[in-house]
């Protein structure tokens, strides 16, 4: 039997009715992976819930088809976002799909037509603005008050529905609910949406418990650790690079209701967990998605856990949404040796001792 | 329940015994998109087999899960290919995850760090040869027939044991057999895989009817087509850039025995179709991909179908594996304006009209 997407598998618990178009680009149903090696290092049972495999790479895409389908549902011809990242990708294909337009609004300054370069092959309009993202984003909710046009940017209350939906598919995928949901913090709606999950299948009776929900900033850009927005947000994980997060309340409810928190970790935390994971499991993800790995070892070092306790890490997009990064991490030219048998067995035995 | 990868899943028609070990990144279980816009526009039942969603991108995961598990099984500690592509990150990938080491040899002009930074994130040891392509499989074939290392290029027979997997995943999606595959060749493996998993599913009377297997080279690569290999094979298709293939005679006997044919489409065809199937159906393929949806316009164009004739086309590969293609195709600057309402509303209205 074909998989039908999200709102076709939830749509009993979500916004859909006999007038919501059944939208789909085979969004979810991700796999959650079993990390074998690190839960043998760490003592835990540790799982990585794998959102890079959605279509477009990132877990934008559960969002966003609940957005795209309320939308066409309302009769709007176009969508609008601001965003330089997964966003904008998201939002773009869903629209290339129902045959919407998509318009992109991103601050005109180190324009990375990499990143722009998935949502204008999906077709999506691009504008740069003489302003920052904040700009960009205020801009866009004028737009959309006054105009026939969707906005599709986090503040959408579908977005949030269509993400919870991630949390539905690890209770049925590990048969109950983690101990730990362990996260990347950035604009906070992550975290809110899988805590809102996880209540909803509890209520409906689909689990017993409910996990402790720990989230992590980027150290650069720890608004809410800090208890302030950070005007200028640094850091190398791009997508969670936010300096004054959307859903910061409800975030900040996750932690608390559930008996969890909101951390942080390093750069250098982030990347060696980004190597980490690709290394010793086979899985790549982007910079971002590592925070939430990296934070489990944070946590663990800190005596965090009971022995034993069941985790599930969100790695939220694919490692090749970020291909300058990879690069920059591998960067060592390969060896060079002559075309011999002899030649390539003497270098394989030399790259054998150095990683020793 | 939690997915559990090909090994497990088709452990019945695998050369899986009660040694192997069921080592998986949970490859497999791909979506197949009805391709609702583009079904109408050909008046054909289209859908597309999105391998870009296997864990590294590429549907070499299903091969390569075979072969490093049968690895492991005869108790080889490493694994080695010639590659630059996805082959060599698939092959990381998976000896990452079992905890073998994985050599990479590759020709020593133009390398790409971009294409190996996949397989080098992974952990792999890349050794480049002052050689060419050939050469560098010759060396690998020579090394791994004296050495404890097992060879991971497609002349591994357990390869094509994987990726028969795909064409039981189309048959239970579906419901029966497609009347039509359509899939790019280059190595000709796939196309050769598919044809042994439709076979196999049919004689285990999971289907009534085999499709016809219609396979595409580029049109600077069609060793095939022409009956003589390329010395040196072109196109932007990189992933089917192969002037000789490896698996060349089952190809076309995939081709002659279902009633299809091997055929050929041009650059220019890969890219519109590249941009046609993202534009139109929110799907994202890296040009490779696409010579099998521009094969089946090209067919159309010839009468070749029966109206409303099922089509199932196999997208090898996800559009961030190639981000400079992607860039390259759409390399327009946006439109830079100032930052209030009216001057974005205006640029809007611009786009509307370069659009009709």
């Amino acid at each position: 039997m074909r998989y039908q997407g999200l709102l076709q598998t939830y749509r009993e618990h979500l916004p859909v009715n006999e007038n919501t178009p059944l939208l789909t680009l085979h969004e979810g149903n991700t796999p959650l992976v079993h990390a074998e090696n690190l839960s043998e290092e760490l003592g835990l049972n540790l799982y990585f819930k794998y959102e890079g495999l959605n279509p477009t790479g990132s877990f934008k895409d559960r969002g966003m088809v609940m957005a795209v389908a309320k939308a066409m549902e309302e009769g709007s011809r176009t969508i609008m976002c601001a965003s330089t990242g997964n966003t904008s990708a998201a939002a773009a294909a869903y629209a290339a799909r129902a045959g919407l337009n998509c318009i992109v609004l991103i601050p005109n300054n180190n324009i990375a037509l990499g990143k722009l370069a998935q949502a204008m092959i999906y077709g999506a309009k691009v504008i740069a603005i003489n302003g920052n993202f904040d700009r960009a984003l205020e801009i866009v909710r004028e737009i959309t008050a006054k105009h026939p046009i969707t906005l599709v940017n986090s503040v959408n209350p579908f977005r949030i529905e269509g993400q919870k939906t991630a949390a539905f598919e690890v209770i049925e995928q590990l048969g109950q609910a983690p101990d730990v949901l362990a996260i990347p913090v950035g604009n906070a709606g992550n975290i809110s949406a899988y805590w809102k999950g996880f209540k909803e299948y509890k209520e409906a009776g689909k689990a017993n418990s409910l996990p402790r929900m720990v989230g992590f900033e980027a150290e650069g850009a720890m608004a809410i650790v800090k208890g302030e927005p950070i005007l200028e947000p640094e850091t190398v994980a791009t997508a969670i690079r936010i300096g004054n997060p959307a859903s910061w309340k409800t975030a900040v409810a996750a932690a608390e209701e559930s008996g969890g928190q909101i951390n942080y970790v390093t750069d250098e935390e982030i990347l060696t967990a980004y190597r980490t994971i690709a290394a010793r499991e086979g899985i790549f993800a982007e910079p971002a998605s590592a925070a939430s790995v990296a934070g489990v070892y944070k946590l663990k070092s800190e005596g965090y856990f009971k022995g034993g306790e069941t985790v599930v890490c969100v790695l939220t997009g694919h490692g090749l949404k970020d291909p300058n990064i990879a690069i920059k991490t591998v960067a060592t030219e390969p060896l060079v040796v002559e075309d011999s048998e002899e030649a390539v067995m003497a270098a394989i035995a030399q790259l054998e001792q150095q990683s020793v």
